[in-house]
């Protein structure tokens, strides 16, 4: 842990806008730039779908994880996705346990949660116990778990205003993804 | 600009929330890692006071300009504040009419366009006339004007649910700076 981070937040990004992960990336850059130690695992995303943060994070160093099988509704879930998931919080756990990061982005951890892959209460609970006093977590996700927002320290909920997909303009590179 | 940007999108992050600033610099890591040349114009924030982005910034080698004299209330502005805004808005011009990026940062911009230290509607005017097609502008702040809001591709608003500083926690490194 480093000795300038006072006491560690979980901050939870949530709702149906864009910016939830893009800002848990923003909190990366900002503490990476500060030379706290970070890490990403990333639910749902797929590994194969090399996306800009992950680009960055190559060339910065940044210990990056996919733990995902590409987006996948709870009714159509396979098993795989599911072992995906809770292979993700496992190593969750032992960053945490580890204390081996000063801010830790579990992006779309929300979703593992809300499908029931890894047990919402247990998940919190487990985390309540081992949570560094000085390391941030930062979780992202549409529909955060109301225990989950209440034990958090920090919830921003991202909602959209405007949206150009609604008017046909497709995802952009830089922007989206 | 870039072969694989195919229609710039102006984006706007307002709210009262956290995150606005923070989710455009999660842009500007996404687009970096694609290989995009960007760029951030910081408005309000003083020069003096280093914060993670900026440091993260240098590392990386991205053009970073803050334009302000530290954060100031309308009544309380001063002229130096107004003439700093000012400037920073006529190096966006630059930046805009040179095409020298193909993703610009107009940190906190909203605040000089609603304190009325760069007009609203003539830099909006200006902006339509001059954008070019596939250079993405991202601009953040409280309360953006409605004109703007109506003219961007994106908008997402940052609500707070949960703040720390409610509870009394202290600012953090790495998350808040």
């Amino acid at each position: 842990m480093s000795d300038n981070v006072d006491r560690g937040l979980l901050v939870i990004n949530t709702g149906d806008g864009k910016g939830k992960s893009t800002a848990a990336f923003g909190m990366l850059l900002r503490a990476w730039g500060h030379g706290l130690r970070v890490s990403v695992i990333q639910f749902i995303k797929n590994e194969n779908d090399l996306r800009g943060e992950q680009k960055a994070a190559r060339r910065l160093g940044i210990e990056w994880s996919v733990c995902g099988s590409g987006f996948v509704h709870p009714h159509s879930a396979s098993e795989r996705a599911a072992a995906h998931a809770r292979a993700g919080w496992r190593q969750a756990q032992e960053i945490i346990a580890g204390q081996s990061c000063d801010l830790l982005v579990l992006d779309e951890f929300t979703y593992p949660l809300n499908f029931g892959w890894v047990n919402s209460g247990e998940a919190l609970e487990w985390l309540d116990a081992h949570r560094p006093p000085g390391m941030h977590i930062v979780v992202t996700g549409r529909a955060a778990p109301t225990e989950w927002v209440e034990y958090a320290d920090l919830v921003t909920e991202m909602n959209v205003v405007k949206h150009p997909y609604k008017s046909g303009a497709p995802a952009q590179m830089g922007i989206e993804f």
